[in-house]
């Protein structure tokens, strides 16, 4: 491994990154012009093709192809392509009910879905219906993409038990970070199972183990996988809640202050409650899930996380997790080009800005 | 055919219905034994559990069981089964999702998911989003039940694509439900479209084209269905708008004033708002969708739709598509028990009370 592999990798993400696009413009044309056929309104397939045009990191779809290069796939990859969208898709529909739930106005710059029927129709509730069913239609939907693939059947029946322990884990994930708020703030383990079970396991290690299932792999890959994946899961997620708070808007492409208003539990802000003596911690519990909480407020609440350490904390976190995932690359003599590129999307996903 | 043969079905319908609330039982059970091994809170299953438990028709799995039969399905039927309770689970989905969209507080006489969870924890957007989550899960299980019930793999792929098809009717179906009130109340074709999608494919026609599928039947079989399904679906969600405006609330288990309040355009009341003169049609205007409606207002819609004869028409449409439907059950040779069976579930459907 020389410095020139690790920075130039050979798998082409970008080039990926625009077929698993194409892959889902594509399918939701036709969706379209199905809907059109049989007289039914073509805002469904159409919200969903400007929520994905919207942007995204696409980090899903990546690690499933990469899964199946990890796992010596080669060849015709068009199955893996689709199956790959299948997981964007049903990112979508994660998101789409997410903003619901946290009563978010924007994702991606652009008003949420549910904001902007709602702003269409002037009828609030509405637009939390219609997103609803959208969401439900992207679920449905990635399951036709993922059926619809051409998955010879031991592979499907393989890569189906991998998606439905993905979406039960993602369902679950956003179930337990619903719940944090009603537990203590100091909870660190509380605020660590939620980023295990929504980011670490449904961000990283599915899309991982469902490309490596794409290549027929061995459960020991999917095991050495798990290694590099759940430390960088952690560590996005934790990178993810610093930027929540420290994150500049016109990067994230959402306001500062949502999460700190949402009053999300996250390790960063248990960290914080612990360490904080009692007036800092007063500061916590009222500004926390506060919905008027304004720019001065956060700033109040960004000096407790510094002046506590939970800020140099969690950073210290994420460099032992980054750690942890490319010494885990090390151990497992995948292809070269395969451990470049998950080298790369590991620096991508700890050193991001949005 | 003899008398006798028409009333007592050989296929013993309530038998099977405990067979599928067995699986559905078991399955949960042990989703919440491993929500418990992994520290994940129970209540997501414990919420299915309570919400199966409840009650319901359960029509969707009687149908699947009785697809299978009619298509000449003999021997072991615990796939079949498990495909039934797999639809039961996805209708479980649908309404957990419809009671939030349509804001309703009750459901089989019992508190809905997402208003038992707001008074639970004082919280009602709480509620609304763990509900949304709930159904979520509902949904992933439905697949996980398909999936693990040992159907062979051209089976299981064949089955998927009806299963997929349903799902994007279910929804659209949905959709067009909860888009009606945008447009004007007179248009009957608008409201017709909603009864296709959301009960004549989606309650009757998909589950026993689930069925035949587990029996390998040929398309032929799946058209002789649809002509008997159809009909039989239309005329069910007649009876159900019916229901929902003359319908005992000790029987059907909602409040009776909550269709009216939501407004729903109903094939009733376009034909209500068809025939109407403009004193009725103002009144109907102003009480229809009306939140604050009460009981003397839901009399005086009552009048309307009597003396416009929009309800003694409904009834008629009723009766002319029940007969369809046992017409078309004549014109194939069904094993006798299946056709007794769907003879009978036919009369169940448009005759009930609740």
């Amino acid at each position: 491994m020389t410095g020139l592999s690790m920075s130039t990798p050979t798998i082409d993400l970008a080039a990926l990154q625009t077929r698993v696009d194409t892959e889902l413009h594509t399918f939701l044309v036709a969706k379209t012009r199905g809907a059109e056929d049989r007289s039914l309104p073509p805002d469904v397939p159409a919200a969903l093709r400007d929520f994905l045009a919207a942007g995204g990191k696409r980090l899903r779809p990546l690690l499933c192809v990469l899964g199946w290069h990890a796992a010596g796939g080669q060849g015709d990859d068009a199955a893996v392509i689709r199956t790959a969208a299948a997981l964007e898709m049903f990112h979508a529909f994660c998101l789409i009910h997410d903003d619901i739930m946290d009563n978010s106005a924007t994702r991606r710059g652009r008003p949420t879905v549910h904001r902007s029927i709602a702003t269409r129709h002037g009828h609030d509730q509405l637009g939390t219906s219609a997103a609803i069913l959208i969401g439900d239609m992207a679920l449905a939907w990635s399951d036709e993409l993922l059926h619809s693939a051409g998955h010879p059947a031991h592979r499907l029946a393989a890569l189906r038990r991998v998606i439905d322990a993905m979406r039960q884990e993602a369902i679950y994930g956003q179930y337990l970070d619903l719940m944090t708020p009603l537990g203590p703030l100091t909870d660190q383990e509380a605020a660590l199972q939620v980023v295990r079970f929504k980011t670490a396991k449904y961000t990283v290690q599915r899309p991982l183990h469902c490309g490596a299932t794409l290549a027929d792999a061995a459960v020991d890959l999917h095991t050495a996988l798990s290694r590099y994946a759940l430390p960088l899961g952690e560590a996005f997620q934790l990178r993810d809640d610093l930027l929540g708070v420290y994150g500049c808007p016109d990067d994230t492409g959402k306001p500062v202050l949502d999460d700190l208003r949402e009053g999300k539990h996250t390790v960063l802000l248990a960290l914080a409650a612990q360490r904080a003596d009692t007036a800092q911690r007063n500061l916590l519990n009222e500004l926390v899930g506060n919905q008027d909480l304004d720019d001065d407020g956060a700033a109040l609440i960004r000096i407790v996380l510094d002046t506590t350490g939970a800020h140099a904390r969690v950073e210290d976190m994420i460099t032992t997790r980054h750690a942890q995932a490319l010494t885990a690359l090390d151990t497992v003599p995948y292809p070269p080009s395969a451990a470049a590129a998950l080298r790369h999307i590991a620096a991508r996903a700890v050193e991001r800005t949005s």
